[in-house]
């Protein structure tokens, strides 16, 4: 018997072509980051380069990079931008490890179990303070004020998904409104000063900040699905997390208004913190594939990505606008 | 037998002259204070209002406001400023209690202690933006530079501060170095800002800056000193916190110094966490008195607010200039 093998040709949508528009300024922007996370402490460039050097998609940066490109801004006040832009992400990161007790981070051991909590939170300070200096340095009050306001916005946002963290008769409403902070406040702001450096009209601001809006929802909520999907991947975070932390996202959300009464009984325990047992993911992910939650999950991250690239038909069409809207549809293929 | 009542006339150098300088001022700053600190995520406001409501000396905005006094400055964005400063500095405090495990905070409950390290941490993360949206709202890039950077000093010296903890070996310098950083840094900023918004010239806008550090650096010293100061009333600060911290202060470096072999070995075993108990740190504070080590910081701190006050000279004498200057004198006669 001999084994057949069969070459699929790739299918479907990839990051390729907005990686290779914005290749060539993402090595820019990396050196800027390797750069300006050094520090007489060796301690800083040690725990920032854990988890910055450790790779991540730098989606953030490359909206900001991509926007560029798709305005025909030919300059390079954007790449400090962008780092700028990846250091409040990386900030958030290594609060939110502390936040979530998290154990791994991008396939990785999370930089608060080898440095412990008082370091991670003081780097990411760090960081977050670098990511003002850089945009101080590019000198634009309009950047700075997308991103000031956007990093008040993901504060808010977290401090809005702890409070309703283990409350399972949170709605999707609610849900999308922490999400939209959380998340997509920074794709919005990211993908929003691309503008602001091409000096674009405010109607091209605005379809910058909505098509990162939209495409940090899709995102999200294709991240919330992942965690429950049956046939996935690893995405290098630990599947059943968000289930054992009791947060209450979108396939839960939908699963827990769609259900038994006895079924909501597993949910409202489960939330709690009472059903963390492997068994108990497992029972969830059997309800919540019984009622379609991901399937509905991704339908809507569907919805969101449409929005995005149809907010991007003011700009001519081309490569960069291709590129972002594949990008978008990559987004909500992931996990399949 | 009748008690005599004596009225002691107050002596030595008070806080009253700045207070009164800066009071109108600083109705209009805890304003701003109280309205960026809203959210609409009640526990916002419940956990910044925890800290910021319960007082405080506001020592850091007091400084912005004395300074625009100083410079002759007539006009009201130093009020911004000013509540930005008092937000970074909230932010920090808000990280340094999670980082530091700390019970209690200007002598009440800590509010990691209420609301737990998630919440504290991320408060303090929107206290952070909200300062960084308020100087974009003030739109001076100056100040933005000054206090962006400062932000990133403080972080770097409450990283390196968190290295030298448990570490005997610690030299005066280093811990100057930290100090430097992680307090006289903001110190620094919040003066110098006061000199942006008056356009003063460089040389004026660095002496603003050296006032501000030197103090800063006196401020810590004595604080420093007041922990492990006999005679000194409740401060605030839990009694013995540093010492329990392993945190390598310069009454431990100088006693350590100075100390003879089985002295040493005592604070080998205590800064490396072997000596917690009560009995401990009355020994701790037996040896620190034996060698003047208390005294010797405050000599230290003496220099500082003298160079703090000798920076001042370059403004022409007044009221604002002595407020300033007394405001030095009292910063090193706390405790007395």
């Amino acid at each position: 018997m001999s084994a057949e093998v069969v070459t699929l040709s790739r299918k479907g949508p990839t990051l390729s072509p907005i990686l290779d528009l914005t290749a060539t300024a993402m090595e820019a922007v990396n050196a800027i980051i390797l750069d300006r996370m050094q520090s007489e402490i060796p301690l800083i460039p040690a725990l920032a380069g854990h988890l910055i050097a450790g790779g991540g998609k730098r989606m953030r940066p490359m909206l900001t990079l991509a926007g560029a490109e798709l305005v025909g801004y030919r300059g390079a006040r954007h790449h400090k931008l962008a780092a700028s832009v990846e250091f409040i992400h990386t900030a958030t990161l290594l609060h939110d490890d502390v936040v979530d007790g998290s154990e791994t981070r991008r396939g990785k051991e999370a930089a608060n179990l080898i440095y412990g909590n008082p370091a991670t939170v003081l780097v990411g300070d760090f960081l977050f303070s670098r990511a003002f200096e850089l945009m101080v340095e590019d000198g634009s009050l309009d950047a700075l004020r997308i991103l000031s306001s956007a990093s008040a916005v993901i504060a808010q946002g977290e401090v809005d998904q702890l409070t309703a963290q283990r409350k399972v008769e949170t709605s999707e409403e609610r849900y999308l409104s922490i999400i939209d902070a959380k998340t997509a406040a920074l794709f919005a702001a990211a993908s929003r000063i691309a503008a602001v450096v091409g000096e674009c009209s405010e109607a091209e601001e605005l379809a910058l900040d909505a098509y990162g809006r939209n495409l940090g929802i899709a995102f999200q909520l294709v991240d919330d699905a992942i965690d429950y999907d049956t046939g996935t991947a690893d995405m290098g975070k630990d599947r059943g997390d968000d289930f054992r932390e009791g947060k209450m996202t979108l396939p839960v959300i939908l699963t827990y208004a769609r259900g038994s009464d006895e079924e909501r009984r597993f949910w409202q325990e489960a939330v709690a913190g009472f059903r963390v047992e492997d068994e108990d993911f497992d029972h969830a992910v059997e309800l919540i594939r019984r009622h379609d939650a991901v399937s509905a999950t991704r339908e809507r991250a569907r919805m969101y990505a449409q929005r995005a690239c149809d907010a991007l038909s003011i700009f001519p069409d081309g490569p960069a606008r291709a590129a972002m809207v594949e990008a978008a549809q990559f987004a909500v293929s992931r996990g399949y």
